[in-house]
């Protein structure tokens, strides 16, 4: 009989997870039954919306309840299947959570080819972090040749797609990260036009230097002051999609806001929240422009996998909000 | 010689202005030049807007200098004329300034038929808030027959005329006003569907019963708390015209800023700002419609007039903001 190793959710979480806000253990795998298949998870994807998910809050999603296993989008290979569409050794991405094996119906899975990027880029680049950072840019941001792209978490799964695909859109492209490893990656390794260490420089004097025309598309990943610093940049008619808010996931008292709202009506912006879910049905034509550019050399991606097995998870997703991870973070099982 | 009693900036308001922010007095009136018109204004608008004009900050218009005549939108009668288009008795709209007589280009001033409705209309729901109303509401709002509008400020010059426009298209609205008067004005007069008197009621718990399927569209004329608030109610793909925020437009202090962000992400919201300048070449299509509205009775305006003549603007303005008025306030010279 083969055991599982599983992250239930125990109590939910203030601030930060915790250890203790999980229950690991080992369990017994139930049988396959028709349309079932058996993954074996290879890598957990931490994603900024995992802590959102702990929350018992009306969000996009249903929270993780208290005892279910914790919510993960992964890729493994399948182990045995009673579906048709599926073999044994296929490779697959599918939301199976923080646990070593899944069971899961076949239609919740997604096949994917694991000789034209590593298994783990599948959710990472290639994978809904890529198609957010496509549809956010391309169908929320509406970018025109010659705009000027400023992106927050410029350095992390999401913002380091929307700057090259900025670039490949005729964009200046101005990315905020954390540090100057992160600032150099993604000037000398992706091509950004510019990096503000948001850690040691003058945000503001380094917008005026590096957006000498002023800001027509700011890409929100973050939230916070950096938000409020970038607003007073933005030109007439400029747009900001709203894609996360990492800054404020772990707040346990109600964040300050957005207080440069008068920005919004002074340069008539276009704030616009968007959800990659929303787009289901157009994943097929983001999947192959973000592969072609991927096979053309016009888009880097590096993951940054960790270690630990399914008992890290608490940790490693510790390390996206203390912003630790250079590229996308994946725990490998 | 005529005198002109004109009202000056004296210097830059902290928080409500004061009579002593303005220097009021007599002086002469230059000559009347080739193509100028010289105007007696009647009535002089009284405009949110206007306290921002008097900050030294970057806006959508130039501050009004300290020394110059104070910007208004005013409405008055030609006197004399030196340009081919203008008669002496015409009746006209501008930016004439808070002033009795103003000398202006005749490009500069709109001619219109007082027979059609009283002239102090013109600058009210047939001129420049109408046409804020008409814009905001339709190209920014983008609203679906059967829809939810809320609106606040909804018994002022563009809430009163946004409500009602939604009525005339199909939508539930309800208005959130200040006090017992206001309510029933814009429900009882003005046909709107219900209305929160954000002074008495539990702002959240009225929206829960007024709402019963959401709020698909919140014209924004106020910020603060009351948008935190509407924003618990919005639903998915839910649109914000933001024409105003005039809880904010007198603050000292940096205001709190707008804490629901995470609405805008989870319910996908378009937030926008605007301002009626960046229509300005379809006013024909805004006038066209109000009016044809107004002449088959599905647009109620009230204006409320104050007298008192240029020496009154500072008091009048005030009016505004601690609420006062009671539909377009106006101040009559």
């Amino acid at each position: 009989m083969t055991k599982n190793r599983v992250v239930r959710l125990k109590n939910r979480p203030v601030g930060l997870v915790t250890r203790d806000d999980f229950e690991i253990g080992d369990e017994e795998l139930p049988e396959l039954h028709d349309g079932q298949i058996l993954v074996k998870s290879q890598f957990i994807s931490l994603d900024p919306a995992m802590r959102g998910w702990l929350n018992d809050s009306k969000s996009y999603v249903e929270p993780v309840a208290i005892g279910d296993v914790m919510r993960s989008y992964s890729a493994g290979i399948v182990e045995a299947s009673r579906h048709p569409k599926f073999s044994v050794g296929d490779a697959v991405t599918g939301m199976f959570g923080v646990q070593q094996y899944a069971i899961v119906d076949g239609r919740e899975a997604l096949r994917v080819d694991a000789s034209q990027a590593p298994l783990e880029r599948w959710i990472g680049g290639l994978g809904m972090p890529g198609m957010t950072a496509y549809f956010g840019l391309l169908d929320i941001g509406t970018p025109i040749e010659g705009e000027t792209l400023v992106v927050s978490a410029a350095s992390g799964a999401v913002g380091s797609i929307v700057g090259q695909i900025g670039k490949n859109m005729g964009l200046r492209v101005v990315g905020i990260a954390g540090g100057p490893e992160k600032c150099s990656y993604i000037v000398d390794e992706l091509g950004f036009d510019a990096a503000i260490d948001y850690k040691a420089d003058n945000l503001n004097e380094a917008l005026k230097e590096h957006c000498p025309d002023g800001v027509d598309i700011y890409f929100e990943n973050v939230g916070g002051d950096i938000t409020d610093t970038v607003f007073n940049h933005m030109n007439l008619g400029g747009r900001v999609p709203v894609c996360g808010m990492i800054s404020v996931y772990n707040a346990t008292k109600a964040p300050p806001g957005l207080r440069n709202v008068r920005s919004i009506l002074v340069n008539r912006l276009r704030v616009q929240g968007f959800i990659i879910f929303d787009f289901a049905k157009r994943y097929g034509e983001a999947v192959k422009a973000l592969g072609q550019w991927h096979a053309d050399g016009k888009l880097t991606m590096r993951e940054d996998v960790r270690d630990g097995g399914v008992d890290a998870f608490p940790d490693v997703l510790n390390m996206l909000y203390s912003g630790e991870n250079n590229g996308k973070l994946i725990l490998r099982l």
